[in-house]
């Protein structure tokens, strides 16, 4: 079982053409709709009481287990952004915490024994209570952001010599490697303990350096992007779906992970919120994927 | 005969880790360098009093033919940037037309049917004139800058439905276009007249739009950048330096001649000036290309 403990969230999502007020969102969200393209996965993170059944359902019924969403006195996690004419900038305009600021998650013990677990952005404090309930992991990936890294950052090194893997945006890995070139930040930040190091680069695509090996990969061209939020999510969840569906984790395995999570993060760009991914199947995915191929064959 | 029309220069470049005084540069100068590892370069351009014969003279090793390189009374061609933290960021701090401000060129009855054709970064009014003189080209290609879309929009229009192709960066395409999606850019870009589109994206790599088909493709990973600057001149060179030497035009080729303009500027890159390009020879070249090919496989 690939467990993924991360926020749900109400988002408000401001495009140079729309905007959409209080969508399902949240990093748990984004990577659930991917990674269940591949197999079981399963949500730890919390919900307050203005929380709808119907989008509990909507998770059961493309495959997450909800069992670790708890429900608590308060409202949901709220989330709003802006995204600037280069879709590639984007500007939080309002967050409010709510529940998600007393998240202490528990897992149960099939899920401590999953084998995959996927730590999405939060607290170091909450990534190393999550580990500290594993047992035996096969593969354990995080992810972090700017503003840990600056304000714990002893927390957050000692959580990457952890995990097997991050996968991070460009800019917190040259934070975390204190390095301006994205190449060498990518192999520093595995330096620090991660064997797996994916670096996202939004509509410039990904980095991957496992063993020492650096593989490039551009996103998929996209003509138009709808909504961005969420796909550095998409990108992990079909990222770890691929390998826990494989089981296989060498530099190849890993390649092909990376691939996947271009793909599908490419379709949740195509619409705001969960909308493009609540359909998408893995057929499409692999259509995109032979195109995609067909683009990038030499 | 492959002809390349540019600018021969002095460049002064400030990294955060050096400077280097007047040192060689120039468009036509990079991309000669380039381009004359798979063929015969012609340069078109001016020089000042004030160039060394020892310039001219490498120019010559390297293969390039310099008959077309006039000497001016005045002083060379005088450029100045500087790079931020982030190589990717340039600031020009000084520029010094001197005798490329007279540049007129007249081209000699062989490279008129040359067949192939590089118009560099210049005034669209000189890139008409040179335009005017080419017989049955087989292939002409040109480079554009955000002042000539912004000052001379039209004339720049106009050149753009003369050529059968466009090597510009990505502001370059999002100021033609007027969009800001690179891809919808580029494609955007074609419906203006090229055939091919080829977009620069420095360390993010390149788009190739050909015939309605977009091909991405990343920068060649490096750990460390020395000096960026020609690096999409030479991307330019090895592009069409490949195409004149194939001859074949088809798709296929233009994604290939994409392949080694990313494997030649990344070289280029490695050191100032056209340092590193002074001994680099076709098999290194190839060398890299197997890694990179390794790297790009899924």
């Amino acid at each position: 079982m690939l467990v993924c403990v991360g926020s749900i969230a109400f988002d408000t999502v401001e495009t140079p053409d729309r905007r959409a007020e209080e969508v399902l969102g949240g990093s748990a969200t984004y990577f659930g709709f991917a990674a269940s393209l591949f197999g079981p996965v399963g949500l730890v993170g919390v919900v307050g009481e203005d929380f709808p059944q119907e989008h509990l359902d909507a998770f059961e019924r493309r495959g997450m287990d909800t069992a670790g969403v708890q429900r608590l006195p308060g409202r949901t996690f709220r989330w709003a952004g802006r995204y600037l004419d280069d879709m590639n900038v984007r500007q939080t305009t309002n967050l409010e915490l709510n529940v998600f600021g007393e998240f202490d998650p528990v897992l149960s013990d099939a899920y401590r024994s999953g084998g995959y677990c996927f730590l999405a952005n939060g607290s170091p404090a909450i990534q190393h209570r999550v580990l500290d309930q594993l047992r035996q992991p096969k593969l354990v990936l995080a992810d972090t952001m700017n503003h840990w890294i600056t304000d714990t950052r002893d927390e957050v090194l000692s959580m990457l010599r952890r995990v097997d893997g991050v996968i991070i945006n460009d800019e917190e890995a040259m934070m975390l490697a204190g390095r301006s070139n994205l190449v060498g930040a990518a192999r520093a930040v595995a330096r620090l303990g991660p064997r797996i190091v994916v670096v996202k680069k939004g509509a410039h695509g990904s980095l991957l350096v496992a063993d020492g090996n650096v593989f490039p990969l551009p996103a998929f061209p996209l003509e138009e992007v709808k909504d961005p939020t969420g796909a550095g999510d998409c990108f992990a969840g079909a990222f770890m779906g691929c390998l826990a569906r494989g089981g296989d984790h060498s530099v190849a395995a890993l390649r092909r992970a990376v691939f996947y999570g271009t793909l599908v993060a490419s379709f949740n760009c195509e619409a705001f919120s969960v909308e493009r991914l609540r359909t998408l199947t893995l057929d499409e995915v692999e259509q995109r994927g032979k195109l995609f191929a067909d683009m990038l064959r030499l």
